[in-house]
């Protein structure tokens, strides 16, 4: 049989071998299999704290060699992206030094701790003009991806209304101890903040996406349970993060916002929910049944109105036509093969697939912003870049 | 102030102060405060075998006056409208002394315990020349009735299927007694037939109403419970109703019926649903939110094609300008007071409201054909009128 | 027959012939029907400005008598209660000369245009000692209750999150003029606020009846159309009223709080939300299907556990035991006859039934503190009583 | 770092490049990443009958080699599983060839166009003495799966009602031509039948599982659209397949079944459902939303009753341990994924992974006699094994 030209190899080193490692190696693995891409990713190196994980990590997914120190991986001349899936307190430094490499880098969101940890990144990776991106892997959801269409086509006209939440209820045991494997996003060292960082930033980067810039915000925020045993430390010692946060909002586009998330919303496991309001139709979504969009269209004749619950699975819908047929659904993880695809189909075209690190410096100020006014009550403009 | 023209009276006496009686009841006292009638309903009697219960019911609704004889009732020349409320063994010989009195006449459903029982009151109220309407109430849930409109406009364009079903599951204890008051349902000769004529009867009037004629059909019953002590005699005995009922139906215009009820669907109350798939559109309702009509139209784009759920409270829907404003809905009881309203209008325009003795007959000849196959297990054709 | 005792009568003066004066008449007539009542209500006069309305209006609800002039009518001493249908701006002078006349008092909601106002009347029927209440309807939907009720008995736990939603989309058209009949709720002089005293006003009375106090909000406000042709001057004018809402809250007992109110989102009519939080439960409702209640019990076993979806339709349901049968849904109407019904009562016992001015009047003032946020921008306490 | 002991390779030979290839060839490359599996599976070689289709889909999919003969590929001797995914017609001969051959025999649904067919199939198989399955995915779908566990412990009891329906709209169309590639389910020389062995097959499957044997059925099949282009003749020819098919079914345990399929219903894409009474509980599913499942606890407090959506993601689901975090889900081709994995681990410890040939037999015989009763209208009882 008469062999194809063979595709270029992308050699990724993966460093992070937890939830969002998982995640990440998935879709390298699944991208080539449903998509047509102009590049082969290469699985050449994971990097893991611990020997015994990386090497299992390494087994489980096919990686070429597994490493320990994330210095060394980056130091390696056969990896040519650096892909970051740690806590949120190495972003930084990792970033930094694999741009400085010359290598390309994918980060986990959020980019970073803090607006101005991102902003170093930002620099980082536009002077040394390396590929980037950040995975705000809910873009690529396909009824998000719709959504977007649907705005952008202009179906709803004038935007009143942007609201999106983001619940959870895991931590609601004061038992739950903060710190170390697991639970970093409970330390507020590790993490940066609490579901601001973590959830909201999803939230928000959707929102910019989708509705434009946010001017202004009025935020509250609580935290409900004041200290927790540290897994590291041993000891019990405050808790720093925000358990919960709300914030409204004013956009650029003269809509208002309004976002709230937290981790004691008994009864939801990942509920993150959006609903735009326009002059002339509204769209719903939420992450517990994602492959469905809530529709409606003040156009359609009166008798027969209402929302519409869009089965996000026919061919023509974004994506989907990769995948199986009308009626069958897919699932969480396939967002980050859609990303993946989507960077290497940019890497293959010379247009970089978004959000890259400067987009996602936009959520980072409005996190700044959010949190600022958590502290002092105040409304706080965002920041520009 | 002027006062207008005042109504004519229509003098009401009402058979039966259970259940039934109540929403009929009601029917006569909410319909003028909310329609524009020809008629002003009178409560002159209502008639119950307990005269304390006839008494308390007389004030609790205004009558004026209680009657415990029903044959004693028909004789009285001050009574235009006798209402049967009564268990269905004694529908036809109410409904036949009242036609020859020379009353109107109006029944609960079903209109009998057979065929050859509805048979008889049809030719007696035809004879006697008198309006009759059976209180088949649910073709006058705002939604059904858009579904009515949406099907004669066209939208559906060729059917081929049409399914219902009505589940509850108030008779699962085998400790439930039969017979008697409140219990009638569960003793055959009282009521005739079980989840058949109590429950199917409603799903075969609604289909052949939306989707025309049955022409003949396959069952299956089941009867789960075989014994239950009978409330009158005070004995075990054998039960002889159909506690569940599917039957498979081939309609005139071509389309495939499947019917199912039973009493013994845990987790339903009154779980009457059905659904309509036409070659352009389908349309699917439930009683257990009325309000809502389920509607998907084929020729909707197909990014945003999805099932639509209609709330049926807008001013344009059917029967909702005499209500409240868009959004507040209405429930059960509404359906009673429109199809009296509807009685009245029509005695004024001389066009009687449907159903008719006539119309709820075919009901009873499909009930006739579905016990039939449901003994001997073979395909009926459904007897003509 | 033997007669029992009759029951006392309640003579009623009400004023406003509108939507409202609509459903608290039919409260009146349906209410003896459904419930044992104390007292008989005796319908005696409607007022309304003109006569032909009252005139109309009196014909078909059954009233004795007409009104023009809302003081003659608090004049007559054939009346026991003066009931407040008519738009906010003079809910107060109509309360307190009824107050000052000896008479009972009910009031349409909100109570007031301003938390002064609403001092003014509370301050009036409790020097005058009669019997009053603001017609918050929306504590008397059985799955409201019910919320109530499982709250009380503990089973939701310490709570963290209350959020509360009241979103319609009537005013999008900027062709649509203010001031005047039906279109009153857009002039600022004559309603007070926007959707502030009119949505909002509904979520916080629930919120307060379940959650407690209020301390402190911030908000943010929005007229999206700056002009309108107002009806009566036939001018166009600036619109003075809050299109939007939306505000953060802290409760007394600790918990967070949003809330939003729009007349501008796309595909909503009356769609009033509210989701409560506990540690061990929590529960949601909305007025689109006002007759579920959603429940999440932490306590149920692991495999099983997921929301519920509760028909508040069985006897042991509040309320629910005077209507109709399992599975069979009551509407929005309901409200109003429960509340009445608990009014008579209530009188009967020499309890009065809530929400009594003085409770409606810590709405007023959670409203007062909201619209000065949303003029200042900075949070506000919500002042005592 | 230390290498574990490398696992036993499992070579696999695919016949069948289409969509089912496609989810059985992810099946294969994804149970790897996610369970911890006795053997390794190799992809050695796919067989199609164009030798370009075999090329490239080895290329997408990383199979070592390609065939376009089936009894080539059967005959290699490093191959020791042959997968059948071809259309019906050619079942029953590959899986006896390589049965015969001594390979490992996994076949997609159903088993064979006929029960004939069927049972030379399993005679084949257990004669050779190799192991078997086929690809009845849905019964690995976590809720599904969650549904046999809570069956199985007994929390519904005495099981009353079983009901299935597959719904599809696909084939409305009169212009959609017969057989040929991607068309060959609307030809019976191909598919055997039309909706009852590709969509009943199904339903029949997980009723067997769940609710155990069927004992007779009565059936209705129809041909909406009589006469289609066929895409290999050319020629306009009758279309021999059901296009829908109803039936009703008694099983052994006295439960009442009902059962409906179609591809002529408007506004589905392939809705699976079901739903089992039970005397304690009841259980609901769909395949639209294949992540939750419908429980009803009869149990439940009063007050609280009501059927939960339980959102199948959490850890102790089944298999869903092995995927993201609660919250998140899986879809379609994960059930495939689970098949594959339970067929390796069966392999390892001895113990073969349901549903054998054997199994899906019974399926075959339902059908039969669903089909005979479609053609003659009688009740036929199903023949055993």
């Amino acid at each position: 049989m008469t062999q194809p030209t063979p595709k270029k190899p992308l050699r990724i080193g993966l460093i992070g071998a937890g939830f969002m490692g998982r995640a990440h190696a998935n879709a390298y693995r699944r991208a080539p299999n449903f998509f047509d891409l102009p590049y082969e990713p290469v699985l050449k190196a994971i990097c893991a704290r611990s020997e015994g994980t990386a090497a299992a990590f390494a087994r489980q997914w096919g990686f070429e060699s597994a490493e320990t120190d994330w210095r060394r991986m980056i130091e390696r001349d056969d990896i040519d992206v650096i892909d970051i899936c740690t806590p949120n307190d190495s972003h930084r430094d990792i970033a930094i030094a694999a741009a400085e490499a010359g290598k390309m880098v994918l980060c986990e969101k959020p980019l970073a701790r803090t607006a101005a940890e991102g902003a170093e990144m930002v620099a980082a990776v536009e002077k040394a003009g390396v590929a980037n991106m950040v995975w705000y892997n809910y873009r690529r959801v396909p009824a998000v991806t719709l959504a977007k269409q649907l705005i952008d086509s202009g179906r709803l006209g004038r935007i009143y209304h942007y609201r999106a939440q983001f619940l959870q209820d895991w931590t609601i045991s004061s038992e739950l101890p903060q710190g170390g494997a697991g639970l970093w996003r409970l330390d507020a060292a590790a993490a940066g903040s609490g579901v601001t960082g973590d959830l909201l930033a999803h939230c928000i980067d959707t929102a910019l996406w989708l509705n434009g810039s946010v001017k202004k915000v009025t935020a509250m925020t609580e935290t409900f349970v004041k200290e927790r045993m540290h897994q590291i430390t041993g000891k019990v010692e405050p808790v720093k993060i925000d358990d919960a946060c709300a914030f409204l909002a004013r956009f650029e586009n003269g809509s208002l916002g309004t976002f709230e998330s937290t981790r004691y919303a008994r009864g939801h496991k990942a509920l993150y929910t959006f609903e735009i309001n326009g002059e002339k139709a509204s769209i719903k979504w939420d992450l517990h049944d994602l492959h469905r969009l809530g529709y409606f269209d003040h156009g359609d004749d009166s008798l027969t109105r209402g929302w519409r619950s869009v089965h996000v699975t026919d061919h023509d819908m974004p994506y989907m036509d990769k995948w199986w047929v009308p009626g069958l659904q897919i699932g969480y993880e396939h967002s980050f093969v859609h990303q993946f695809a989507d960077f290497l189909i940019g890497l293959g075209s010379g247009e970089s697939a978004a959000p890259t690190f400067r987009d996602a410096q936009e959520t980072q100020e409005v996190c700044e912003a959010v949190l600022a006014s958590g502290a002092d009550g105040q409304w706080h403009d965002v920041e520009g870049l």
